[in-house]
């Protein structure tokens, strides 16, 4: 009987815990002598207890051999590795240093145990690789990524004079950006805030941000010249005759003179785009530019206007969007772009602006909500043909050096990766967006679309509630903060948790075996004679056992309270959590035998994660 | 003797506040029937008491006639009126709505009561006045300011396409910026954090900002065009070869096409005026490029480093400014700047950018420092021939539109005119300097350098002290702040109250006159039968007076504690507020008569405004 109490307690944890528990990077749990048996468990086959998840491909859950109903049988054979999803295929572009060595962490704990990712196409950008190959393996993942379509990028180091020393570079290879956003026809960067639930960042509501991927000063043509003419002339290739654009008398005996241009051709694609994510996430948008005194900017402006009015004014006014900008879309002067950004801390606004505007608004977001860290960064482009948007998903921030020389010098270091987790998730389901848009009436497709979506959500959830259990890293959670890799685990850990608990909350399976042949008479004596003996053993309370347990009335049995099995959860939903586990324990075990129909609560509505922590420390082992 | 305390107790504040009492904004104290007489005295000329400001040109302070030593006497002709000091030639722009109608009356009741101005040129900018004058009313302000060097503008609408509708203009007048800029052959535009001493607002300790004040965007040509090429080829004036600075194929339909230069001669200029500034505010300096893209902004950082390295970098590391910045001159990316200015509220720092990076910053720092009424905003220039710095100063604000729409319609309204007198000050202290350095060893122009100078400290602490009692603007102190008018009255009264107390502090007069033919001997006796007589009338406390005031030594009768005279001091400098006025209101009497040497401490170091409000406002009728 302590044999299947240690089943029953850690069953509905232990089946992805398998991963986890083999791992280096494990969060010691050790305080209780069932670990072991926990680990041994979780290599059982689960599936005889499993209902289908009725999005899930049924080759996931069910694998052609070892369904049991034995519940208690120590099979070591390990389903899972076997049942893992097909990822569709994914530009993954590695970086370097400590982003690259978590990233690395974080697919191997998090992804790689419930995703094949073995169609996606991997290139190396550090700074070595694209010297060792004259930077081939750039232009070998920009044209992958316009074959493909959705790409995750690692953070890259671009080399600077004395790196280029350091590493023995063949050359100071410049920033990858131009090339992708030229090979991807980039059309904005798209940059919105991170929000993690129940914990107040910067703003209280999302912030959108559409940046003009191209044009402006970062392709510009430049010289250092002295006192004399600059002249500028335009010659139009329909034929027609050339006229000058600008001319000037430079008087300084130092000039730098500076010439670019904005093409505007996908300023409808942009506004599209930027309209439909406001719509999407219910945010007001304004457009940002410099065009009181720029005055060549009004055009994008007027674009994005006629955009608006035609295809979402409607939509955004019965939404109510529009009644913080009074009914219309509002233009904002850039600086005064600048002051807002700093007063609607409330958030639930986004901008669209040109190129650099949205280079120095975007980090000026990201401050004001913490860091960059709290920042997305996606590219936006579309395939030559025209048909397909191309995505690239990356993090804000850099390579973080500092913690790669600690993590190099063997001292603990805390990175923060949900900018980097959050790119990967937004290119695994931009992969999983174009299989879908590619084969929509596979039915295999559609349970992969809607396991990536799930999954996506799910990660999610382990992620924000590690952080709201103070178990997050130290940017969040001061020095008592995780580690690097302890947070990685213990995500993992929460992560393979809230996943079991949604297999088992889901419709039951369709079984194709006979029910077991034990009467629902006799069962029920059996659950009255069980009952009695946990109870004896497991109630301290030194209440009435049994009159307690006789005044259940036997419905119960087949609708056991699951998620008040696990002493985890108990005093999160459950109003009463006085009440002696031992009899649920027991009526959980008999319900699991009879394999009968069960609903289940588990969306985590969680008040106190101190409270909810503890019980999930007890409860771990 | 009734009369006689109430000319002590009014006498030191009543020197200025006749102009104020004159006011029809004056605030409203009327809680006591010795207000009248107050007013009275204050027209008696005051100047046989006072002593001669070290700094003061003589003629201020004693007018040829009307020298008394008769205290008591009421005689109405207004000394002050003549007295006013010559303010040094400046320009005046004055600009049009609500910023227009409290720079009026701040000139008229914080200003004019103590300066000539009849040196200062004014212009109209408004709308109406350019329109009249075919806009050669900015042509000759930007001629007047070349030939005087100091600048003050007001606030001016550049009128839109609406507004030249609804003015009936002949055309929409541009913004003067540009005139002034190239006028004035414009190097920085300086915009430092106004600082309230004791009120917190965003940034502790001061931000510094010089903005480049020419080149890039501003000035750049442009034209929309379509297909084709675009081709910039530079011209060297020495008759070298001309060659092409760039060339772009255009390929997008609709392509806007932007050259601009930035002239560099006036970095090292820039380089002197920021390094000089911060380290004369004790602040820590950094270049705010975007180098590592845009690569012609190498120039502006190796000239900023260059001067910094061989003219200043030892000054900074002997104040110790160099240790946040790891002992060098620091550059900043400038999107990283974004985010330090959100991060670094400390303050204490300065930044020097290029022109555009300096607008967007400079608004993100005034909205941090809670509005753009609390950032300066100057343009330095050089004279043509290089030898005189031009400086125009003018508040970092607009008209304040609504408030006039508010005035106009009977409304109360409530401007902070921080910005506004920042400006003024800054103007009338820069035409002082230029005058003392143009006269430096006219001892009327020393004279009026340092009574601007002290009166630019003593309003700014009136000003502040108005801000702490909680009488500030409502933007400050909420809806029950003061609006404009009675605000600007309450400056005026403190500033005068101030001026009157620094008079008093004063070394002595060199009196002519011989001393007033009473022996010492007799004067003592005299002295302790008035302080006997006093002290039965005004002591409340029931003590021993008699013990008490013989155990004056007779020596105290000669240092009166003058600045525990007027109660509404007590409890601000006096540590025990306790002891019984009477005796001292004596005292003080007879050393007046005397008029034997004093000092006093007059520094208002305030602790409690509240109190000190208090006591002020009992004192004040």
């Amino acid at each position: 009987m302590a044999s299947s109490f240690r089943l029953l307690s850690s069953r509905s944890k232990c089946l992805l815990m398998q991963q986890q528990q083999r791992s280096s990077l494990v969060y010691a749990t050790s305080t209780s002598s069932s670990s072991t048996a926990a680990v041994r468990f979780a290599t059982t086959s689960p599936n005889a207890f499993l209902p289908t998840l009725r999005y899930q491909p049924s080759s996931y859950f069910f694998s052609s051999k070892s369904i049991s109903s034995d519940a208690s049988s120590s099979s070591t054979n390990n389903s899972a590795a076997k049942t893992k999803i097909k990822a569709p295929p994914m530009v993954y572009i590695s970086g370097e240093e400590m982003t690259h060595y978590a990233t690395q962490l974080l697919l191997q704990h998090w992804i790689e145990p419930h995703f094949d990712t073995t169609s996606w196409e991997k290139y190396d950008l550090s700074c070595k690789s694209r010297d060792d190959t004259n930077d081939q393996v750039l232009a070998d993942a920009v044209s992958a990524g316009k074959r493909i379509g959705a790409i995750f990028k690692e953070p890259t180091i671009t080399p600077s004079a004395i790196q280029v020393q350091e590493m023995g570079l063949k050359k100071a290879w410049g920033s990858p950006n131009g090339a992708m956003r030229r090979g991807w026809n980039g059309i904005t960067i798209s940059r919105d805030t991170i929000h993690i639930e129940g914990v107040e960042l910067g703003y209280k509501n999302r912030v959108l941000f559409e940046r003009h991927a191209v044009g402006g000063e970062y392709g510009a043509g430049w010289k250092d010249v002295g006192e004399g003419t600059l002249l500028t002339t335009y010659i139009p290739s329909d034929g027609s005759a050339p006229f000058v654009v600008d001319k000037r008398d430079l008087t300084d005996k130092h000039n730098v003179c500076v010439v670019y241009h904005n093409p505007y051709d996908n300023i409808r694609d942009l506004a599209h785009i930027f309209f439909t994510r406001c719509l999407e996430h219910k945010v007001t948008p304004y457009i940002v530019t410099k065009k009181t005194v720029f005055k060549w900017q009004e055009g994008f402006w007027t674009t994005m206007k006629k955009v608006f009015d035609e295809t979402y004014k409607d939509d955004f006014l019965k939404a109510g969007l529009l009644d913080r900008s009074g009914g219309e879309l509002m233009h904002l002067i850039s600086d005064a772009a600048t002051m807002q950004l700093v007063r609607w801390t409330d958030g639930g606004f986004g901008m669209a602006a040109h190129n650099y505007d949205g280079d120095m608004l975007t980090d000026e977001i990201a401050q004001i909500h913490r860091s960059p860290g709290f920042i997305t960064s996606n590219l936006v482009g579309r395939s030559d043909d025209g048909k397909t948007l191309i995505k690239e998903f990356e993090a804000s921030h850099g390579t973080v050096t500092d913690l790669w020389n600690d993590h190099l010098a063997g001292k603990e270091t805390s990175l923060n990766p949900l900018g980097l987790v959050e790119a990967l998730l937004g290119a695994m389901m931009h992969a999983a967006d174009l299989k879908l848009a590619s084969k929509p009436n596979d039915k295999a497709v559609q349970d992969m679309h809607a396991y990536t979506d799930n999954f996506a959500t799910t990660l999610r959830q382990a992620l924000h509630n590690t952080f709201r259990y103070g178990q997050g890293t130290r940017d969040m959670c001061g020095p008592t903060g995780f580690t690097t890799e302890d947070f990685i685990a213990k995500v993992a850990w929460r992560l393979n948790r809230y996943l079991a608990k949604q297999l088992e909350a889901q419709a039951p399976p369709e079984l194709t075996e006979a029910d077991l042949p034990i009467s629902p008479k006799k069962m029920e004596e059996y659950d009255q004679k069980a009952i009695l003996k946990l109870f004896e053993k497991y109630d301290k309370s030194g209440d009435d056992a049994q009159k307690r347990i006789i005044a259940f009335p036997p419905a119960i049995l087949g609708i056991a309270p699951m998620d008040i099995v696990m002493p985890i959860d108990v005093g999160i939903d459950d109003p009463a959590p006085h009440i002696p586990l031992g009899p649920y324990l027991v009526l959980y075990f008999v319900a699991s035998l009879k394999a009968s129909p069960r609903t289940m609560h588990v969306e985590p509505t969680l008040d106190d994660g101190n409270v909810f922590e503890q019980l999930e420390e007890n409860s771990d082992n």
